[in-house]
């Protein structure tokens, strides 16, 4: 993998000795020998298991709800309804990324009290001795529904005699607070320069609408939590999550109970991509084990609630309007993005605002964004929440506009591209940004000169797009603990989803002039470490490297006291440097110096939190090469090139990781992936039978090129790597297939029947 | 129980809001609803149970073992020998209170290489799919032995001609190094003063001889450890232990891996007493696992094998010799401790020798202490260690020395109480302490003027006695994170026997001006918190104490960083008192606060460690009344007063169940509590039914007197209280005996058969 070196300003030095090196991750073994424990492993004496009954229909009153014969049923210990969530009232909590900031939609989500507003929705729960035993006993509970009709579209949903999915909800027909009930349930806009001037200036204006499905997170690990609520009503939980302390503080919002009094123990997870970062099971299988004399409760979902009643991305409604110089430089862009929040308001429509024309310098921009409900599964956060659908947007006019005005795409984007001191509409002003870096490796790599092979004969063509994602600090806490041989027990508290404790470790023996190995990191729970936001955003090498950092700081400090004791000499006159602390002639190693301290039978511990508010947004472009079968509207991917500017890559295989697991995603989202419902709203394809998410016999090896702009916000450059490569695979990949087939397609999935009905149009 | 407060230092004032109060023990849900985890209570999937093969030898040579049979056994997945531990070579290192300085012989002790020194010596270990399966593997190992010549008692171990456990230790008769191999491993002594003039200007003399017998800690739960070793050598344990860091550490010298590799997971402990300070099973359980292919092992011990191969403490004899003036003035005091070691030198004589005289401010003193071999189980730490043997015989001598001057025993240890500016035969000079407040306290009890009300008729006697212990800093460190609704998670690393969790709770919220309840605190494993030395020597209260009172400090330096950002005033300006942040006529309470820094997204954590190197010793005199049956010689204890200053009560239930178990112990060890060997050096009583230990049933209820003279190296005055209450009973109870039958009994325990023995001897 080719890796480029920009002017990595850290330390005024390239000479990293640990960061860019590849270790084996320190959780490798237990991962390959089997050992690590996910969310479905959590085992102990007299544990429960339980099953959650779901709603047959998408849009529905509950009249009553009787359990009876579900509670009698031998080996039952616990049934919950909805009623059994504390009501909310009047409080509302910030439950960061993901977490509904209503808490009773919320609660509702959890658990349906007075109404279902999708298929699948979560309507009780039973614990038993056995998941079997639960299983029978839901089919117990007798639910009384009184249907509704199902609202299944954006432009259904938004109709003014719409069926109306929350009544509480009163907004004009711009979002704006008002006194007639609406679906739609936020609306927004940024705005820069003025856009009426900006088209006028215009010689060549074009004006789009794009449509894409909602599409799930696809992780492998189905959710699962187990709760024990103890007599002295302190919770314990064990649960596969991408944040503890979100599951610990949402799980106290909903049952309203002091946050101390929960203990959050997150397990090793597999997959996550914004999905786990909100509460489904934890509130429940609390519940359940309260109601169960305090015995503890695994809940774990099968695969069809997993796709059914959990994520999805959100599918949307985008129109799209750029004008353009005639030398390229485009002077107006204007654009509405209407999201589906699903059954309860909070789609990702905010960051898609922010996100759908920032790889762009322009003057004039007109951003609206609308949250819409509709009756399908609640919306989370997807790897770069709703900047995939929006890019499929822009990414596919931009490259139509090039076509227009003859200009080589990737020489239009470096035309407009935006860099540092560059205002996007949102109001933020970048710093040090590689945009144009991204463009200029993906023009000089060989890959954009090569001929396509077609591999059949097909029509094959080659298409490009950028993707951009602003990243995120948000709050890392740490502590770090000296050993008597100079080894550094390191407690985090963000979940490993990509690597992160290595990536987090190698940073602290950067910091300290240690092995990556002699860092030991440990994930720990809620109750062991300060707060730390979730794994997603692309945070934790980011925030975390600055955590450590500042606890390598704090060691050292620590340390050079007893160096300055060795020596006799003041603590200000040690100095510091790649392990080794010196004073004129005199000097010992750090694990040296740990080990006259150990001798000396103290000890240090340093603990500190950081919560940086300035980040490195992240570029990328990506190339792409597809071969098209006319006949069955089948797309084969031939060649997939990915440039990213990646800041500083702390360890490179894991930073390559993410740009394929990312480009993956996205290809999936491009040609396959979507929600099918029937006309009464049900979820038809929640199995990964027919939910077809690409595999490793679909793709090409993608190749990841790593392009180092260092972010100037962090010690050793990082920027955030992993979300930005799932943004612009759906663009490229319908701007490849207009060149393989002449069609511009505007609505993802790109699926065969999509397609081969596209090219029917076109040849009619 | 009644409460005498002394001139508490701490803040200028007497107002505690926490301290003193009682609050229910945090983890007190978790014991009394059976949830909380003990060593052998831990599971895991694949576990292997294993089994330990014990030499039927008090001494031999291993001439070989054959484990074929053993291996061959189906079901069995690994054995291992002496040969599997790693040769130690010539490292020696510090493995804190309870480890063996001289890792050959710890190495030997966890598993016989050559040698078996003692009946049940630990030869071989078996890890197989049951523990059934296990134990009948390990009867299939064939060991071949050459029997030696047991050598059980003190005389005959010192003898010129002994038979040697250890050629390689060559001493002379003195214990200095010699050439000939010799059972002496160690002698020292500590000299005050001139003994010679001492006793020239004595007008009495007294010199008296005392026996002892090795007793048993008796804590309730066996060993137990759990232990995975990894495919990368990384190794995890779980076990039941007073202090997980003392686990890491001596079990990673003892299998030569980096301290670091090894996690200790402490799990609740039933009882330790200094038994559990030392490694027996953890190095096994580790190796069986590798030789297991990484699969988890456990080793759980039985109680033939608890009694019979852990702790005990040691036997002893001991040579007493004491000066008085008639106007009850000690001039002089020789004394020689010899105590057994077992089969590997290191009893606690030298914690005896510092413990022997020192309630009392002699000039003229010498103490000899003498480490002996024979074989006998590798003596350990038991409460106090070394220290009831040795005041079982000063407070004797001191009772019969007060009888010959017609002194009261009160008022003669008064007249020779040690107070502040006392320097003792070891050269320390105590500070403020609190020996002449117990005595007067004792004095002052209405049990020492009631009259003792014999149950039947049977002679009834009153003794009493006085004891002190040193007490411990050792290492503490501990990291606090600020909740966002001001409550705090406290990670602790010392494991909770005696309420730690809640005793150090309480100081911090004290500190905080929270309440106890406020403090979630948390024993962590060794990968989470920074070093802890092992839960003993009365230290984690006390040093537990100083760390969270920093930790308070840094938090509210921090905390007022933010006080100061919301009125705009310096940060020096913010004042902390009571639980509140103020500024003129501003402030804001600590959780109002706290939730101020989490709206803004902030986070606290804070680490530190500290190393007291003062502390506050600790004083007791006990009151005892004593009903002797002449025909059987059962002793009942009738009444029981324990006066001991306990610095400053943290959480007084807790204080008085430390002084009333310490009592009860030292009550077991005074009358019924001894090691039965046979010739052949076969331990004859190794079940709970044989080695008697006294019940509820045996006892009345034991009152508490806490004194409180604050130690004043505490921030709160405390003073570690655990130790002390174990020394005065054997003497106190022969002091009794004495007053009801006219017997100076100079051996323990003081059975039926040794008192009918005595009272026979008397009469004939």
């Amino acid at each position: 993998m080719a890796v480029k070196e920009q002017d990595v300003k850290t330390n005024g030095s390239n000479g990293y000795r640990v960061i860019g090196t590849r270790p084996i991750r320190h959780d490798g073994t237990d991962k390959v020998t089997g050992r690590a424990v996910f969310g479905a492993d959590v085992q102990m004496a007299g544990l429960l298991s339980g099953a959650i009954l779901r709603s047959p229909h998408a849009h529905a009153r509950i009249l009553s709800i009787d359990t009876s014969a579900a509670e009698a049923y031998p080996g039952v210990y616990a049934v919950v309804t909805g009623q059994d969530m504390p009501d909310p009232g009047d409080r509302v909590e910030s439950l960061g990324e993901g977490g509904a900031s209503n808490l009773r939609y919320f609660s509702n989500n959890v658990l349906a009290k007075d109404k279902v507003v999708y298929h699948m929705h979560a309507v009780a729960a039973v614990a038993a001795t056995t998941r079997h035993i639960a299983e029978e006993a839901i089919k117990l509970i007798k639910v009384e529904y009184e249907p509704l009709a199902p609202v299944l579209n954006l432009q259904e949903a938004m109709k003014e005699d719409a069926t109306i999915l929350l009544d509480e909800i009163r907004t004009d027909e711009f979002g704006k607070k008002g006194d007639k009930p609406s679906n739609i349930a936020g609306h927004f806009r940024h705005e820069l320069g003025d856009i009426e001037a900006g088209f006028a200036e215009a010689d060549v204006i074009l004006e789009r609408e794009f449509f894409a499905s909602p599409v799930h997170q696809g992780y492998i690990e189905p959710h699962s939590a187990t709760a024990v609520w103890r007599a002295d009503d302190k919770i314990e939980i064990w649960t596969s999550t991408q944040g503890a302390f979100s599951v610990r503080d949402q799980t106290a919002a909903l049952l309203n109970v002091p946050v101390a009094d929960i203990k959050v123990t997150p397990t090793e997870i597999g997959g996550g991509f914004g999905g786990k970062t909100v509460v489904y099971l934890p509130p429940v299988a609390a519940l359940l084990s309260k109601k169960a004399g305090g015995r503890p409760v695994k809940l774990t979902m099968t695969r069809t609630a997993v796709i059914g009643a959990t994520g999805p991305n959100s599918g949307s409604h985008i129109t799209i309007k750029v004008g353009c110089k005639k030398d390229g430089r485009i002077t107006a862009a204007q654009t509405s993005l209407i999201y589906e929040a699903g059954g309860f308001p909070g789609s990702p429509v905010g960051a898609a605002t922010s996100t759908i024309l920032a790889p762009y310098d322009i003057e004039n921009v007109q951003i609206d964004g609308y949250d819409v409900l509709l009756n399908k599964p609640k919306a989370a956060a997807y790897r770069a929440p709703g900047a995939t659908n929006a890019a499929a947007a822009s990414e596919v006019v931009m490259d139509e506009m090039a076509e227009a005005l003859g200009i080589d795409p990737l020489d239009f984007r470096l035309i407009n591209a935006a860099k540092e001191g560059t205002r996007i509409a949102t109001g933020k002003v970048f710093e040090r940004i590689g945009m144009i870096e991204t463009v200029e490796t993906a023009k000089a790599h060989p890959h954009y000169s090569a001929p396509i092979e077609s591999k059949s004969g097909n029509p094959v063509g080659r298409g490009v797009a950028s993707g951009y994602w602003g990243n995120w600090g948000g709050q890392s806490s740490a502590t770090a603990n000296l050993n008597s041989d100079g080894t550094i027990n390191l407690v985090e508290g963000s979940t490993d989803i990509g690597g992160t404790r290595t990536s987090l470790a190698m940073q602290l023996a950067e910091a300290l002039g240690l092995d990556a190995y002699d860092i030991n990191p440990l994930v720990a729970d809620t109750d062991s470490v300060g707060y730390n936001d979730v794994t997603g955003g692309s945070r934790t090498t980011y925030a975390g490297g600055i955590i450590v950092v500042k606890l390598a700081e704090k060691l050292v400090k620590e340390m050079s006291i007893h160096a300055a004791d060795l020596w006799d000499v003041p603590v200000d006159a040690v100095k510091f440097d790649a392990g080794i602390f010196s004073h004129n002639g005199d000097s010992i190693g750090f694990k040296d110096l740990a080990k006259e301290i150990a001798k000396s039978s103290v000890s240090i511990s340093v603990s500190d939190s950081v919560h940086p508010k300035r980040f490195g947004p992240g570029f990328a472009t990506h190339i792409v090469d597809v071969e098209v079968d006319p006949e069955t509207g089948k797309v084969t991917i031939l060649r997939y090139t990915a440039v990213q500017d990646v800041g500083k890559a702390i360890h490179p295989a894991y930073v390559e990781g993410q740009i394929q697991g990312g480009s993956v995603q996205g290809i999936g989202w491009a040609l396959n992936e979507e929600y099918v419902y029937d006309e009464e709203g049900h979820l038809r394809n929640s199995s990964l039978l027919d939910y077809r998410m690409p595999t490793a016999l679909d793709l090409p090896m993608i190749e990841a090129v790593m392009v180092e702009v260092p972010c100037p916000n962090h010690p050793y450059g990082v920027r955030g790597v992993g979300e930005v490569p799932i943004v612009p695979p759906p663009a490229a990949i319908a701007n490849a297939i207009y060149q393989a087939v002449g069609v511009r397609m505007n609505t993802l999935p790109m699926s065969p029947v999509r397609l081969t009905q596209a090219l029917m149009e076109k040849n009619a």
